[in-house]
């Protein structure tokens, strides 16, 4: 069992690698839900979406998220219906949604639609949900309160962000599967995705950064941040809102109690040896996803440097 | 003011004509909701949708529902997920659907939805639903009990009619504007709909048979039978359910309590005579909406008709 941790549109891309090279063994994917909102009354769930669709091969390559060759008349319907169209939701897309919707509407989970999702696309990895809890990422700004689809999407991220926190995420608890998992996988990665709003609100679920300090299991983060930028997306920004570093060192600092290595670019070498020296180990690879051979490239070469890893330092687990 | 009760597409094409011919007189339609249900966890209005489809020049002239044009991508991609597929719904359609169920969800009526949709589309008219309530239309078959759609629809109405009934009808309330329409208007159009199962819900709404009891409009139906056969769907098979012959004598026995005229079609001009021996003004008229224009021919002579009525008798008003 390998399990990755992952929200956004990068780390979908590695776990689709994963995916392809891992032929037997299962993949578990724990993704980030506190992107998720309500859009025309449906329930999205845009960091599950993107890591289904990657996995069965609907993902558009061109925009990277959404459904690939996706048409998009029912939103330019809405659109002269007077509804807010800043959300695109293609005709296919809708469906997931739909479905989605229709479950948690007769009181199943989510961990539940993500299944039926899941399976209807006949994908053999496990997708769960970090949380069955409403968990919100909220982003303070001199704007005001957005959530963070407001703040990514329909504002750009150009807004100064003051605070970042994630609504309900102490009430709520892990999803069925996602302790275990943690517990029983053979390795752990933490996808290419934002620290602070993509794997960090997976990490303020209660349980889930205990678990992941305890598990046996090497922990290996491959990072968002390539020579002192974001692959993408606003993490620079955010990671500096959160007091972190925007650096190879700022990734390491976030996940520090219980990351066991890190994966970063060739051209952060110089900052891989500093790392280094103060005690983590760290693996240089060409982490960029350009092209779609890049996906299995990188995802072989993490596996490759978790199976050089030594058992668990026994002071990582409590 | 003119009225049209309304229900099903043959309606929904008269009330087109009604709409082209009025100039600056207002249109009210009151809708049939018992087809109403849900679907992909939406709310379907069958019957208000095909009325704005026809009003706002979006009805597909080629299926008689649905939007002109429009795709399927969203069904198809429902149809691999294992989602039921027997009501097509369009990528286009699907926008109504989210805003009135949107709307629903949040609490609003489902005249408030429709008064949104209608304004959405740039109608002018007036689209009444007969009740805020959920009124369902069932029918018993040999295969057991059916919704509306179960038994047109997805069955294509093949079975055995035992019984037709309206549930929640009796604990119902019509919407608002209803009642004062139906005082208020100049005449009353009954459509060339189903007396059963799309006239019928709305006269099954406490209230409504009484004020078209007692209004000062003059009523009219146009008939849905011509030559002893509906002149599509199974208006035929639901009225002989119902004890009602399949004539326009079963027609004007549906409606008799407050009906003015019968406009019927010229080759029943022999079933007419004897009516209006029996008391009943008939007029005649070629009543088959086959062509575009046909729907402004037949409104324009609905209204001549209306123009030589006399006030209504005083025996009628209670």
């Amino acid at each position: 069992l390998i399990v990755v941790l992952t929200g956004g549109t990068g780390g979908a891309k590695l776990v689709e690698g994963f995916y392809r090279v891992l032929g037997d063994e299962v993949l578990t994917c724990i993704v980030n839900t506190g992107d998720d909102f309500k859009w025309w009354g449906l329930h999205i769930s845009p960091d599950i979406d993107s890591v289904t669709y990657a996995l069965s091969g609907l993902l558009s390559p061109e925009r990277g998220w959404g459904v690939r060759d996706d048409t998009f008349f029912c939103l330019e319907t809405m659109r002269g219906l007077g509804e807010p169209d800043w959300f695109q939701v293609g005709d296919r897309d809708l469906a997931v949604h739909l479905l989605r919707s229709r479950m948690l509407a007769e009181g199943r989970t989510l961990s539940e639609a993500t299944a039926a999702i899941v399976a209807g696309l006949g994908i053999r990895a496990q997708v769960l949900p970090m949380s069955d809890f409403a968990v919100e990422t909220r982003v303070e700004t001199p704007a005001g309160e957005l959530n963070f689809q407001e703040y990514f999407v329909k504002r750009r991220h150009q807004d100064e962000v003051r605070r970042v926190w994630f609504e309900g995420a102490t009430e709520a608890k892990s999803a069925p599967g996602v302790i275990e998992a943690i517990h029983s996988a053979r390795a752990i990665i933490l996808a290419p995705s934002n620290p602070v709003t993509s794997i960090g609100p997976i990490l303020a679920v209660p349980g889930i950064r205990e678990a992941l300090r305890q598990t046996a299991a090497n922990i290996v983060s491959v990072s968002p941040i390539v020579d002192g930028k974001p692959v993408s997306g606003p993490a620079g920004i955010l990671m500096a809102a959160q007091g972190l570093e925007v650096s190879i060192a700022g990734v390491a600092k976030a996940y520090e109690d219980f990351l066991d290595m890190l994966v970063a670019d060739l051209c952060d070498a110089e900052a891989a040896r500093r790392l280094n020296g103060e005690g983590l180990m760290v693996g240089c690879e060409n982490i960029l996803l350009q092209k779609d051979e890049d996906k299995t490239r990188l995802a072989e070469a993490v596996l490759e440097q978790i199976s050089q890893l030594p058992s668990r330092m026994p002071s990582k687990v409590s």
